[in-house]
């Protein structure tokens, strides 16, 4: 089935959708994205995309070009049009088509707004939560301002396939001997009742999934320890796991080749998935 | 009058050149470009670029799509049919569009070829060449394969725009206390005979026109020492220039307020740029 996809205030049969390759976004990687996961035909945790993408734009000085309510209702009617039940609505807005290239821009030139469905039938019960990631370590090399969502994926596309043909499932970010992230998470371990993460600053994503997840764990009288941590403190913990808006809570049972804990998914990692799924299919909308 | 660009083997009007927004150039900065002057409605030093080109793709693992024959043809096509006197010729190359968004790519996308001209009468005469540029120091926090030349030009754009806004002309990236390059350029100064500029590494582009300016000046019996410098020893040269493809050889000559040397080009840069601009000139397509 052609997916129905949004352009520019139009909704079009994906094929048709084009931008001119004029448009930052293309020339310049001057956009930046999120990505709200759909459970049961409604949207997960809709408001705190929408607050981190104002939150993205602000940072890069690109003006907002729909309300808070014009964003839900294109998730909607994409949702609708392509009968998603389970999948992702996927946004990006960039600086737009100044007409020419260049590095500076100007003022008065209207943003490219771009959304598109994925359809991922039984996206909760993905059969990799029951088995766990195994993840190697790469550097990070990265761009200083990962707490803006910008469409610069580049490394961790690389990163995606260095996964692959080492034959595992994903890869983490190390810095300065710390690991920052998951090429497309944010990622924890737990030792004892101590569930420890990098801490928010400009060196990782602000995930919407770990706010929600950390606060269910507090409710879940979990302690966090919000700090860095090596690779040797993972290998060396009792768990680990990511979060993100579409794969919610993924246990991680192993890293560059050791096993953590038993090598299966822990306690923790499957608890908090089923409270975060629970709950943000409560409040979903 | 409007422009003619090639898009994946076709000229058409730059009104009317669109790619999908599944393309890798626009979800994921997944692209590599070049630039190259034209003069006289000659190419400049276009087998550098397109030996260049050709170590980006490499690095990328994306196929090169076009033979050195059909680039050629392409770019001449280009600035025939704009009338390009003086100018630039921009190319890019994106991993293309899979159809749908997704981190790791697979085999069999045709990658994405977009060039156009930009028409820059004069481009040699430009006077600031006469002034020279004052320039601003900022973090360079960019990813660590700026060898890469690729779309990921958020930051560079950024850091025009901190310029414009203290009132300058350009930004030169400092790292671990050195300095790395201008935004679209690479950096030298002068002490005496001698000419300092940071050694290629995957932290700055192995600029083609510093290859060819670096040559020149070795013939003109300079001294070259490639080796990191600081601000504080740029401020005290006796002079500073950037070499870029379009811009050519450019005195610089203040650095945060600074004035560097008589605060007015010295002999080198302008020396270099007049012989840089004969010998390309001769050795133009």
């Amino acid at each position: 089935m052609t997916r129905t996809v949004y352009l520019n205030g139009t909704y079009l049969p994906e094929t048709e959708a084009r931008v001119s390759i004029f448009d930052r976004g293309f020339l310049m990687a001057d956009g930046v994205y999120e990505v709200t996961s759909v459970l049961g035909g409604r949207l997960i945790d809709f408001s705190g995309h929408l607050i981190r993408l104002q939150r993205s734009l602000d940072e890069l000085g690109i003006s907002n070009p729909l309300t808070s309510d014009e964003w839900l209702a294109a998730h909607r009617e994409l949702v609708a049009v392509n009968k998603i039940t389970d999948g992702m609505v996927y946004l990006q807005v960039t600086r737009g088509n100044p007409g020419d290239r260049d590095f500076a821009w100007g003022e008065g030139v209207a943003p490219t707004v771009v959304l598109f469905t994925q359809d991922k039938p039984g996206l909760a019960d993905n059969p990799q939560a029951l088995t766990g990631l195994r993840v190697i370590s790469i550097p990070d090399i990265r761009w200083g301002r990962r707490d803006i969502k910008t469409v610069q994926l580049l490394y961790p596309s690389m990163a995606k396939m260095m996964a692959k043909k080492a034959g595992v499932d994903d890869a983490w970010f190390v810095e300065d001997g710390n690991v920052t992230e998951g090429t497309s998470n944010n990622v924890y371990i737990v030792k004892g009742n101590k569930i420890i993460t990098r801490p928010l600053s400009n060196d990782i994503l602000h995930g919407i999934t770990r706010a929600a997840v950390l606060r269910f764990a507090k409710e879940a009288q979990f302690e966090i320890e919000e700090r860095l941590f090596t690779v040797e403190e993972a290998k060396a913990a009792d768990e680990a796991f990511t979060t993100s808006a579409s794969a919610f809570v993924m246990p991680v049972v192993e890293i560059d080749g050791a096993a953590i804990g038993t090598g299966k998914p822990g306690r923790v990692a499957p608890r908090l998935r089923e409270i975060y799924l629970d709950e943000m299919r409560k409040a979903a909308i």
